[in-house]
């Protein structure tokens, strides 16, 4: 196929690397520091400028559409671009006036863990290709089960998000509800098997019944109690019928934390229910178990150390960048039923230690690392502080929106206010907007009980009380 | 709940960020500068050490299991100790004599924008969050579409790798064979639903058929062709056979570029029985898919643009960092059916255009930013040179392997070399064991047609001819 002797000048020049792709370390020094330098910029002006996406799409999008990659282009002009579409064109977390769902301004810890594995691009696959990194995610994953109350073995690994954490227990249960579940699928079930929600539980678990073969139907999305709490009598009510009716119940989900209004299901109660079925127990706290963190707090979650799984998202409450889940169980050795294979061309086949063998992905980013180096620099105290700061400033935020008249709606032991402006206002969908066309803050428009809310979240780690006043004005002054 | 009024000192420094978390501007400069020095430095010495890891494990284990996050570490010394321990504790991807499985050495615009998305850390769940992200990875996955012959109106989406490329693609399929798949899952069937892949397709299509409800008997795996290739009449005689048992064949895989060889499946006769079974045809070519960019190459790929979707890698041979996956399609409104929901708590829900309503996953990271930064940089040409210069690399290891009088047992139109020692040498397990040991090279035992093989691969775009002439006698040296 090819001859091995010596090259012409014109071979040679084909085999090297790819400049643009593969510089040298003087132009990457180089590249690094300018990049340094432009991300320090824009994040002071971002702090400075609107929270919304300034940018016009249509001029943006024909701008896009001359991009056809058929003619390289100069590495700095493209990052300098780069970063002005996104300083205009993005709702932006790291704005300490962004109260928005939980995606939070990343800690410095995790930028810095992200660039590390960017540089070492480590494959987590298999513990032998990459030994250090898998301990590292092992060990802070054991830490955290640990702080959740888990008993001592318990394990997991980190996902994605939480919709992958979510999913990852689904098909836990499913494997532990059927012994033919993993050779058979759903249909080596005698009835359609379910599971239990409540109505304020995160949307992804209708997708997830979808991916996971069992159908939208198997959702059971089960009423609150008028607090945005699961309806835990309606419940056992639910799995009772569902039995009668050859359904085969096959987990329970409390919610720890609910999108809308941060709430959390009883989860005592749902652990007894669900164990009185025969069912797998799952807490999705992938917003609230960053409680787990302080002392002070994490009475909310009481009851969670009884799950048998849970979702706890390290880019939410634990303000990682975005794009890391967690996934821990006190049942890690289903997660090698759930997950094994055997592949000749596989580096090491150790099963119960090998991500790829135990998770939904295959070839994998070393994700955990964010949230190691975020507990290390900062501890369990660190980050307790972080939770405890962001509840004190919603409650702050409470006394200033009650003292002006407003009605809060829902009583979280998070840092989440539902809330209703005086009667008299203008409607709440025109309120919210009013506010998102200002660029001064972002809210959303949320759903509790059933009846619409302005929705403000103590997301970001710098928000202070100035950005607390300041949200206070431009949701009154959009009353009208 | 709280008073809002003023407030004393203590109660003002409860509220303070966690300096930790969220340093100075300054500390920020600080410390980005020490991380490029760091970084780059490690950089150089890894390219001159060992490959393979060489930290002691258990003493790593020990010292990891006294860090429990009780006491906050200074950042400097974790940062450099973090780096430390992967320069010895991981396979290195950057190291030129890794010729491993594809992970790739990541190119610099992949890193760079890496460190960009951590930055601003966008959610790309909807167009309205993140609008000017949400268009570059469209803009992104639409321009690969095309260079992949498929018809214009294809779309798709980044993924964490292929494993979710290849369940999105069985999601699809299932939901486009049965109305009901959505609702009822894999109970809806008739029969039992069943898909095609060859014995030497990616294993995670076992877990994948699991995941999704169907089942591991689910994947029917089709024997090869003695070349590594899929055997396309035992397939067709297997669908028949199936059918008249009464399962239901819902889709057929061809691999371009199977994970032990680089073969690529037959793809027009693939796509002609999936046709006349009225199957989903989906076309994995996580690694292979890398041909498309050169016109030289891409004639391996010829029946590709019949595919209804494909996978494509772009942490494989486009080089980016891990965790960054594709999924293609031609029908994009299928995934709107597949992962639709509909949340009140949502920003906005624009059926195919949002990406939480359009892919497996809900919160995401802005994934797609590394392949349209190395494309726009690199351009299609650059990709050209990137692939072409491994293709010709792997013939030298060939010719060289042949002239000391190894056989090469695959013929494979990328950059992977199945090799077998002389009669008389070591068996190939110790052999390959030899070489890792060095530390000199990575590569690894394979099975070809059921028999052991030396498996090298030329992953990384700064491997050139020293490096190749290296393996040759450090395999060469390890036969005895």
């Amino acid at each position: 196929m090819a001859d091995s002797g010596s090259c012409g000048r014109g071979d040679l020049a084909r085999l090297a690397p790819v400049p643009a792709l593969f510089p040298s370390q003087a132009q990457r020094a180089r590249w690094d520091d300018s990049l340094t330098r432009t991300l320090l910029a824009t994040r002071r002006r971002v702090s400075a400028g609107a929270v919304t996406p300034t940018l016009d799409l249509a001029a943006f999008r024909r701008e896009l559409a001359t991009c056809n990659f058929a003619t390289p282009r100069s590495a700095e002009d493209l990052f300098a671009w780069v970063v002005a579409q996104l300083e205009r064109g993005i709702t932006h977390m790291t704005h300490p006036c962004y109260f928005g769902l939980f995606n939070p301004a990343p800690t410095y810890p995790a930028q810095a863990a992200d660039r590390i594995v960017s540089a070492f691009n480590p494959q987590l696959a298999t513990s032998t290709t990459s030994p250090a990194a898998v301990e590292i995610e092992a060990h802070t994953i054991r830490a955290v089960a640990c702080r959740a109350g888990l008993p001592e073995g318990s394990a997991g690994h980190f996902t994605t998000g939480g919709a992958e954490a979510n999913y990852t227990a689904l098909i836990c249960a499913l494997t532990q509800a059927h012994s033919d579940f993993a050779k058979r699928g759903a249909r080596a079930f005698a009835g359609d098997p379910v599971f239990y929600v409540s109505r304020e539980s995160h949307l992804a678990w209708v997708k997830i019944a979808h991916q996971a073969g069992i159908g939208r139907d198997a959702v059971r999305m089960i009423g609150t109690d008028g607090t945005g709490r699961m309806d835990t009598t309606a419940m056992a009510e639910a799995i009772v019928t569902d039995r009668a009716d050859g359904r085969v119940p096959a987990m329970v989900v409390a919610t720890a934390g609910t999108t809308n209004a941060g709430m959390v299901d009883p989860l005592r109660e749902c652990s007894a229910i669900a164990s009185e079925a025969g069912a797998w127990f799952h807490v999705d706290a992938a917003w609230g178990g960053g409680l787990i963190a302080s002392d002070a707090l994490r009475s909310a979650l009481d009851g969670l150390e009884l799950a048998d799984s849970i979702t706890i998202d390290a880019h939410k409450w634990f303000a990682t960048t975005m794009g890391c889940g967690m996934f821990l169980t006190r049942w890690p050795d289903l997660l090698t039923t759930a997950f094994r294979v055997s592949a000749d061309y596989m580096p090491s086949n150790t099963a119960g230690v090998d991500p790829y063998v135990t998770s939904v992905q295959w070839s994998r980013r070393f994700l955990g690392l964010r949230l190691f180096m975020s507990l290390a620099v900062a501890g369990w105290p660190g980050h307790a502080r972080h939770v405890e700061r962001a509840v004190a400033l919603a409650a702050r935020l409470e006394g200033a929106l009650r003292d002006r008249g407003w009605a809060i709606a829902n009583r979280s032991p998070m840092a989440v206010v539902c809330a209703k402006p005086p009667p008299g206002s203008t409607e709440i969908r025109t309120l919210v907007g009013r506010v998102l066309a200002s660029g001064a803050a972002w809210v959303s428009l949320a759903m509790f009980e059933q009846r619409p809310v302005v929705r403000a979240c103590v997301t970001n780690g710098e928000t202070g009380l100035d950005e607390i006043a300041g949200l206070v004005d431009a949701l009154d002054g959009a009353r009208h």
